[in-house]
């Protein structure tokens, strides 16, 4: 189950502390021109030290693609690629390799597999979406090719969070700050508050909400293969999600049928919609308006501070983590879901291509 | 993407008012006994007409089963069903042949297939769920030999929610009322707003809950299978569906991490944890604690007021849906999540099985 | 894995004996007239009873299709679809409920199940391959607007075998022997030895030859996807198959690859090929020449003369069907290796669709 | 289409010629010892250079696992790999660029594509196969804990071949001639043959044979996933494979069905069966006999003389193949063939788990 997608896949590999991380992407389409460039630069906002509010790892993540493009264009045929891990302290874990950190996957792994590499979390570290994010800077180089255009941002951190709809904001501001908050005033107070819960040792979570721009109608499919469906799953796989609402999701329940529908209008000959609060998506396709969701993020579980656990023999101890972490997975958890994002609506993008012969 | 699971597989078909809706199961353990009145019993469960808070039709949905069952025990080979569609009204859609229903899966079906049968919603209509029903249904009977409970209820009809934990009330109740909340005097207050809402010619949303009790640890698939991201999956695949969140999801976004995490501690002699915030579900994998989480549903789109909508050629029209419509799906989805619930949760036992040699 | 393709999946269901065999077709195209003589009539040639060389079972084999067809045309949506068991004969079978038939399934069905429907083979029945009839027939309409055309013949029956290339004779005089031989004098030499087996009350294997002609370029994917390889498997999953080659296949080793290669050559302005020894394919890719292939058929395994064998306690007996059997299976088999191959080409039609954007 | 395998499974990428030809094994089960000295020396016996009689190449085919494997243990996460290409000559292919190869996949591959890596044939290249020996070594070393033991070897080259079953040889001694075959006078004539073949510049094919011994029952699904058909597409998946047959296959047509059953006796209280013509598989499941099987293989298609072609642009020219070629590919595609059915076993026995809760 390392494997993400239908038509377009990526298969992902590597652990943590292992030697490399990496992956395969396959039904890639032929032809297209692969910007390197691009594909670091999408690296580089999902890596740590990037920013005083991130962990202070120096991790280069620079990947390396090892076939399925050649002279700069992509073949058709499967693209390998590995980043190397070359900064790695595993000697943090040392006091971890007997010991189930809380809310961390040591212990289901264990369970289930009944040996884990537990340096730097193995497997279930984040450092996983190394691999989706090279996917999904593919994907996107793709997508731009047919005017999809994918935006993520942080709209909450704790209790701060934006009050308006993303209608109101500037999203090509993202950007400008670390926190990856469209709104430069909460970025600040985003960031104020991270500072203040890193200093405490402690993490806060939050939520990342998504905008697509420029999708096609079609792209979904019925019953199992709801648009949405794939784009939940897709979240969900993510690290530390909790959640995922697409449209008015959980909110508005106090809204009646006739107040949520989207009513159709003669938009000048065309077919047009009045409002978009089902979130561009129809039972299960998207019908060509702004696709936008929202994704919940827990706290990290790792703390700077003590914390009382259990070790394999489930005799008590206390654990404080070692090492560098992040107090807010946020900021550089943008990346990501724009990411998975791609990937999703690229491999959809293909299977509706095979609706009519 | 009519088919749902990895190893155990629901493959589904059919329209609202086709010849019928069916199915085949895949996949199926071998030896089960098929408890024929518990699937019909489901069915009830899931029926239109079973109350005067849910829509008037009244369909018999009798599952006739046409294979892989031999003296009442599953052989493993495929499970063929259908349900023939009885007392379709398809007279009731003549309005709606060439009229796009507001929030209905109208306008994308005709834009990404050229073509749909407009009657009672086609594929695209609730009643496709009922193959998940069946599906559901006798997973759980595999289920129940491995002491996994599935239990749904409504937490949130429009304003009205449950505003204590699962654990605060008694879940053997929820069959008491038509609601299927397990607090009767919440299920009173649900019950009289959906006969007001019904009143209007209007619809309401609200939220499901769910809980699996029993649950070994180990299910799960790291990375692109977790159990969590299978589970949201499987409930976004369900008509009507906006949002799904597990444990803490988006609310108590101010907790920290320090907060959230769920300690472990030695429970005479055995692992335990102090918590369960993280709903039984840790690095994608179950852990042995209580699985929750939760499904925002929509207010249904058909109202029986009129609308205003465009026909397929743009033109602006009014329209009024005839026949006989849920204001409120809620009570009748509950069955369908804990069906969608246990299909996943028997596939994921299956593919759990081959970790080890 | 009761189900067949990849974007084009056929999921059967049903035991000979059950009451229905049936399918489900999903991912077929949208828009494509669906002509129910021409399935019908397919069906007809795979049917039992229809020349003195086969089987006197007299079933009517008549499909029911129950969704994913609207005012004659696919929607897009799952085609769910029956053929009920009308003319079963299950006393037949007693004697076998607890005895081991050589060469057939129930030995291994009951070791890895535990359990079987015994009653006219179970699931192994090749009563199953009315489903693919069908899936083939679909596929056929959707591949003729394509102008691929399909054609498999018997041409070897026990020692009678064609000893020419399928160029040599004319192929649309198959239909007008029961033999379904293009070559009309074979085929009367082949009939009467079948009769002269099925006096004895034995039975006898052979060879169906299939060209494809008119499959464009590019069908197939490489590696582990390759067209020769989808075929195969298509081809060894039809009962009593133990055999396929395509192109030059097991023959003519002693031919150097100087003797064996296709050399290309300019046909007024087109690239040509002198020759067609690879069999339509290179590289796993159809190269737009006539792709051809056998497959080799093992003598059916019920006898009508008395054969040892042990019962399920092992315990050693004396076997002799009763009923109405066919001496030889390749008459009949000759659409289902036809309707196989029509659903990977039509599958791997529609991939190729994903190859670019 | 580069990912092989259900519950184990191997992912492949690289070209010939680019930087590294790797792969990831999804789904090998969690706790077996990884021999890597035996990966390197299966690895041995497919690498080029090994003796006379295949091509003088020498590429040191080392493999650096990069997950997966902790402390010499596979943990159940993914076991990503690579193989650096190191002794390249891509000069040796300038001549190919833009012309296209007869019988080789340059033509398929620029008519599906629109771009090629022609360099030492690119992804179509056999050096694509070192992944499946990798996966292959791996899947060994499973079966080997369930004592299945994976044995194939060359039963055909041109027109010399083994005349007697497999039973009549001691298939213990195939690895002391470089052609692997267990006939030590049959593998000198043979291997004199290839000798003499490539002193003409020209190539010749054979068939392969491989023997499954220590199957238990109940490996393989019914209809669509029959044991013998994922083996035969497994087979088919190697370069220059024309044909698959198991048991009696092609040959002996004119033996009956009451000469070809398998009849069952009481062998001393178990169930025995008299022969094994049914090659160890019956109704698609393995029944505790040996399976064997034998794989065609045509003559590879790089001659070191001319041959008439054409390049892209259709115009003719002649071609003669410069470096170092393989005038028979039997010998290396020996543990190729083991590897592909090594994958298929392990992949099928993981599946049959779930045959039961």
């Amino acid at each position: 189950m390392n494997t993400f997608g239908n038509i377009f896949r990526l298969t992902s590999f590597g652990e943590s502390h292992g030697k490399a991380i990496g992956g395969v992407i396959d039904g890639f389409p032929a032809g297209i021109s692969i910007d390197l460039d691009f594909v670091q630069q999408e690296l580089a906002r999902r890596r740590p030290g990037q920013s005083a509010i991130t962990t202070a790892r120096k991790e280069a993540d620079a990947v390396e693609f090892l076939s399925g493009i050649y002279e700069g264009v992509s073949t058709g045929c499967p693209i390998g690629f590995v980043i190397w891990n070359t900064n790695q302290h595993s000697n943090d874990y040392d006091n971890m390799k007997d010991v189930f950190r809380p809310s961390h996957a040591d212990y289901t792994y264990t369970q289930k597999y009944g040996i884990r590499d537990h340096r730097g979390g193995g497997r279930s570290s984040a450092r996983e979406t190394i691999s989706r994010v090279v996917g999904g800077a593919l994907a996107k180089l793709a997508l731009r090719q047919l005017g999809i255009r994918i935006t993520a941002f942080t709209s909450q951190v704790g209790p701060y969070k934006l009050d308006k709809d993303y209608t109101a904001y500037d999203l090509s501001r993202i950007e400008e700050n670390p926190v990856r908050c469209p709104d430069p005033e909460m970025a600040r107070q985003m960031s104020d508050y991270i500072l203040k819960i890193k200093g405490e040792g402690d993490t806060i979570g939050g939520v990342i909400s998504c905008v697509v721009q420029g999708c096609p109608v079609g792209l979904g499919e019925p019953a199992f293969g709801k648009l949405h469906a794939a784009l939940g799953n897709a979240m969900l796989s993510i690290n530390a999600v909790k959640g995922f609402e697409y449209g008015q999701g959980f909110n508005n329940m106090e809204m009646k049928g006739s107040e949520q529908n989207d009513v159709f209008f003669n938009d000048h000959g065309h077919i047009g919609f009045r409002t978009n609060r089902s979130g561009g998506i129809q039972g299960g396709i998207s019908n060509g308006q702004d696709i936008y969701f929202r994704v919940a993020f827990k706290p990290v579980a790792t703390l700077l501070t003590e914390q009382p656990t259990v070790d394999i023999h489930g005799n008590e101890t206390m654990l404080k983590a070692r090492g560098r972490h992040d107090p807010c997975v946020l900021p550089r958890a943008v990346p990501i879901v724009e990411a998975m994002t791609a990937m999703t609506l690229l491999d959809y993008y293909l299977l509706d291509k095979t609706t009519h012969l």
